[in-house]
This record gives structure tokens, C-alpha cells and sequence, in this order.
């Protein structure tokens, strides 16, 4: 259904200005490229506004944040904002600490995001559902994940997506579930962060971000299945190595094909 | 004989807090998941206490450390230490600055540390014997580095190990030698601090660290001689992507198979 | 022609202290090793010089910087100059923020640079004959780059060398022109990083820093072009793995058949 929006995508190769943690961060570089986007990270505070207003989409990913960081991220949020340039929220372990609740709500509040994309865990949280994380990672989710989805976005006026064995996002009137994806993406750090990635890269060409949203979950997850049926992995590292080829491998028919998806 | 271990270390999932270096992070975050614990890295002084208590153990590796960032660092290992959990310290370059032999010093007594895991050169150094070290590498160890260890264990109440050709594990009354490894571990950055958090995962299940350590130091030097023997190997990358996966793919009997200990 | 400089390299083994970037800083770290050299990364302001002083070759890169961060590239570039110690400027995204732009400057004024290595947009910006860059990529070089790299390096007396289908390297007496490397080099990132760890690492071991430029561009780039002819790359992360082992394997034969080089 959004085939052609990997074309667009790599036609138009869009800069996404990221302000990220230290554990991810040239992961996050790497899968920018391989979806075919350019990546650039940033985040002194002299310069994230004049990088962000050269962007096409900005992420946002509080994964190892501080204080000043954040403070950051709102000044390139702003900025991002005043051209109408979408901004992507990664929530990281939102729950595990007050610092990393208070920090995602209050990027919430002040800069107006496009799309928020979290682990089960962190967008029940954040919609005020419950939930439990140990460290970054989902422990417990909600007793009903699209409806805190649906309640996060229509709070926010966001897209929320949420990662998980069936991917859910919604902008509050439409939902889309993805069963594309491989338990493979879980035994490597970082998949959650790539993916913010790659949903930024389709919003910097797509203006409707659920459709990019439900782009990037649908690439993200395929090129996961596609690479752990290669017969070189033998574990994490090499499904890592194999998964980055395959999203750069990635073809409009191989997205026909293999798309799993769901929209009500 | 410390293979059921690697069992429950499995099934409990132990969280590990890291506050670690930039250089090394992710690789530390790789190994803690291949081995079957859980990463979290957190540096923030407004969260490391928290982060520390919701873990089961705590990494402190000082590679790229600030005075902030040291600071950070015995808040969350004061935290961890109210509670009981363990703290390992890696004290990368201990000896090639003056701010990392004193923040090192400073952290061992500070903070009671239930491991400390160097190369010769930092642990001679630190144990008062002597060494010399080429930025973060070893290039000349103490005389009689299990005498050092010894010493070292002894000053501070905790386990001293020594990475190197043989390993010297030591908690003062009892010593292990292990000679599992491979030279191409030497040929990629960050073995040594991948290494602490194998420690630290092993301690997250295992009140003894002395037990902890003797197993961590197996697995992880077993997993390098099997990746080195993979006909995939060609140089120092592919023998990265082969030591992850043989770390995720080891089981008892491989180490009840591999296993070169001696302990006195 | 600089074949045996490799040999040096790898007998002498010289230390290189970077103060660089959180994106690519593993890579670096593993291309110093790959190449035969020994990294160090320390940027605190209470370490930098006597960490710069212990090296034999300082790499200052811009690619995240802060402007605490450029403080302390200052006081260790003028700690190395006060040994002889070659400093390699490597100006990630100069041009694309009035931040990057300015510190770029600042560095080159305050401390004498032996290479300054950038992309076509990068050195054309710093020389004053225009380019235009997105993020930290080059969108449109200067007319003449053989020019603009001849001015950059009159006017700071240093070798300015600049990455590109043809890499050109000059001194402002002698210019070099090589022809070695791989559209492959620029599907992943980092590699603009890494070729500045590689010229530093030859500049550890070779006072010319013109050749020591020379040889690392010849050696990179043809590991580049190996590389991309192995049969097991699939996309950029094979490629990438197949590249640091074909680094590692460079050897002063490979060199000799393999060199593409000019030199006017």
C-alpha cells in the first residue's frame, strides 16, 4: 500500500537532524543511510536550531538524556516547528526513571510531535495506562495497547506507534496493525531506536506521518524477517550485519509481497 | 564447574546499569543481551540512583570519564551499595592520566566495589606495583601480577581479575587461573570493558563474586577461542560478529567441554 | 611508492589520542587497530594534555562537537604542538552551522595543524571558495578543489586533504591525486572519521606529513576497493565488516599492485 513512498524516499534522500544517545547513535546513522536517507547528529545548543531548520525531519530520542540535553531537544523542537518540519519522539525508557518520564512529557508539551514511537511499556505510560519497564525494555504493557494509543494520540494530536509482536499506530482515527517482524530484532540494543530512524526518513517526504509511520514499521519489520531466514546468521551480530543489508535491499516488490498489514 | 550459571543467569534476566564510556557502549550493551542479561545506560545525575536500585548490578567503567561523569558514578554505586547490589569497577587507562588513577582511587573508596576488573598495567598500578600502560592498553605488567591482584582483593574487600594470555581471579583467599581466549580478541577495541559487563551479568544472579567472575571470564574467553576457529574469520570484524554470536550461542556443555581453569 | 611506511606503522605501533565524535568513535578506535596503530579517546579538560603529550599522533574532530568540547581540542592540540606532535583537524560539517564553521576556524588559528582532511564541501568552505553541505555530507564542491585545497594549505601551512571520487592531497608544493576507493566507502557512515584516525596513524610514524597523508588515503581507499570484491558483501554493513578486515590485511604487496596515484 505505501510502496512508492520508498521511492520518494530515496529520491529525495531528506536530512534527519538527530539528537540521540551515546549507545545507538551510529546505528541510528547507519540505518538512515541504508533506508536511504542522510543522517546528521547535533545537539550543542549553539547549533540545534539552525541544524534542525536544514533538516527534513528531526528525532528526538532521550535513550542516555540529561538535563541540558533535553533542554536541547526543545530548542531544535521548536525550531523544527516554526518550518512545519516533522518531529519524531522517541520516549526511552519513560517509566524507568522520573528524569525520563518528566523529560518525554515535557518534550510532549512544549514542541508539537509528529509522531511518538515507544515500546508497549513506555506509550502506556505516557498515556497514563500503566505499564511496567525494566531499564528501556517493556516488562508489562497496558491491558489494552491500541486504546492507549488511541488516547495518547488524540491527546497529543500525534501519530503513536507503538513496537511490539504486532506493531500498533494510530492517529487517532485511523489504526494500522503490522505483523511484520522477526524475534531476531530483540536479541540486538537498539532496534527500537533505528526504527525512530526510519520513521523520521519517511516523514521527512511524506506529509500524512500515520502513512510514513506505517511505512517505516512495515520496511523496518520485513527487512527483520527477510534477514533472519539468511542462511549466514548464526546469532545476533550476523543477523545485525545481515539486517542492515536487507534494509538497504529493500524493493517496492519485496514490500508487496511481503507486507503484513492491517488498517481499520 | 560454574556452568549452571550461565542457566539461571538466563532465566533471571538480571538488569544491568551501566555508566560507561562512548567508545565501547554499544558493544557493552551487545554483549550483556548475548549473554542473556539486560543493558540499561543511564549517566544522569538525576536518575543514576534510581537506575542503580532498579538493577540487579552496576557497571562503573571510567574509559572516556569526566569529573561529572565520576561524580555520577559513586552516586549510583552509593545507591547500589544501600542495597546490596553488586558494583563493578573498570578502571580503563587506570596509570595514563593523572585524573584516571585519582578517579579510580577515588571510586574504590568511595564506593564498596565488589569487583574490580583491569588489564595487568591498571590493576599493578592500582594495586601499588607498578606497570606501565600505552593509553588504555597494558605495556608492561607488575613482576608477580598475582601477588598484586592479591594485594589488591585484600585493600579493598573485593575481587581483583586480571585480563591477559592467563586470567588471575582473585578474592584474596581464593585464586583461579583461566586460560580460555584468543590473540584476535586483542584486535578489536573494547573486549576488556565488553568483559566487565559479562562480570556484571554473571554477579546480577550470583552472590559470590569471586564464582561470578570465574564463570564470566570462561564464557567470554571460551566464545573468542570458538569465534576464532569459524572458517568465516578473516580479520578482526568478521571475528567480532563471530564472538558475539558464539557468546549468544554458548551453552553448559560447551563450557564443561572448554573450559581451561585451575584454581588454588 | 609508500609501501613500506605500513611496515613502520605496524613495528612502531604509535598511539593516537582522538577527541572526536560519540557517532563513529568505535569505528575509529577499531580502524587505528585495523590499520596496526593504538587508539586512545579522552576529552575531559583535566586529562586532554597529558594524554596528547603520551601520543604520537592527535586527531581533532568536530563531528558532535560542543563547545566545551572544542576548549579541550584546543589545550591538547597545543599541548601536542609543544612536543612536535602532529595534530589532524578533521572539520566534520564545517559550513553547515555558523558553530561547526567558527570552530573549525578557531582550531586552525590557535593550533598548528600538520593535515586538515574534509570532504570537497568542507575544505572548499574553510578555504573561502564556497561548496555546499547537507548535515555533514558534501552537496556541491567549489569549482576548482585542487585550488581550494592548495590556498587551505598555503595559508595554514598545513597538508590539506580532501576526500572524494579523486582524493587530493597537497601541501602546497607537491599535490597528490588517488584514484583508490569505492562508492561502497559511502553507504556506511564514518568513513570520512575513520580516514582521518588512518592519516593520523601514519602520521605517528612519518614526519612528511604530505606521504603520511598519501599513504593512508592509497591504503584506505584500496581496502575500500577489496573489500567491495568480496563475495560475501551483500549491502553496507557486509561491506563494512569485509572492510576493516581487508584494512588489517593490507600488506606492502597489496599496496604495490593496488595503487592508484598521482603526484604532481
Amino acid at each position: 500500500m505505501f510502496e512508492e513512498l520508498l521511492t520518494r524516499l530515496r529520491e529525495k534522500k531528506p536530512l534527519v537532524h538527530h539528537i540521540t544517545n551515546m549507545v545507538t547513535v551510529n546505528d541510528c546513522a547507519n540505518v538512515t543511510l541504508a533506508i536511504g536517507a542522510l543522517p546528521v547528529m547535533a545537539h550543542a545548543p549553539e547549533e540545534v536550531e539552525e541544524m534542525a531548520k536544514a533538516a527534513q525531519a528531526l528525532v528526538l530520542n532521550i535513550g542516555t538524556l540529561t538535563r541540558e540535553q533535553v533542554d536541547a531537544m526543545i530548542l531544535a523542537g521548536k525550531a523544527a516547528n516554526s518550518l512545519g518540519i516533522p518531529v519524531i519522539l522517541d520516549p526511552v525508557g519513560a517509566g524507568a526513571t522520573g528524569l525520563r518520564s518528566h523529560s518525554a512529557g515535557r518534550i510532549l508539551d512544549e514542541v508539537k510531535i509528529s509522531v511518538v514511537k515507544g515500546n508497549s511499556a513506555e506509550i502506556g505510560i505516557l498515556a497514563g495506562r500503566g505499564g511496567k519497564i525494566r531499564g528501556v525494555e517493556s516488562a508489562e504493557a497496558a491491558a489494552n495497547m491500541a486504546e492507549a494509543a488511541l488516547e495518547l494520540a488524540v491527546k497529543y494530536g500525534a501519530v503513536a506507534a507503538v513496537s511490539g509482536a504486532t506493531d500498533i499506530i494510530t492517529d487517532g482515527k485511523r489504526i494500522a496493525f503490522v505483523d511484520n517482524g522477526h524475534p531476531m530484532m530483540g536479541t540486538i540494543t537498539g532496534t527500537g531506536c533505528m526504527l525512530s530512524s526510519v520513521v523520521a526518513s519517511f516523514c521527512g517526504v511524506e506529509q500524512d506521518s500515520f502513512k510514513a509511520a506505517v511505512a517505516a514499521f512495515v520496511c523496518f519489520g520485513l527487512a527483520g524477517e527477510l534477514a533472519a531466514s539468511c542462511p549466514e546468521v548464526k546469532g545476533p551480530a550476523s543477523f545485525k550485519t545481515a539486517f542492515f543489508d536487507e534494509i538497504y535491499n529493500l524493493t517496492e516488490e519485496k514490500l508487496r509481497l511481503g507486507e503484513k498489514l492491517r488498517i481499520e
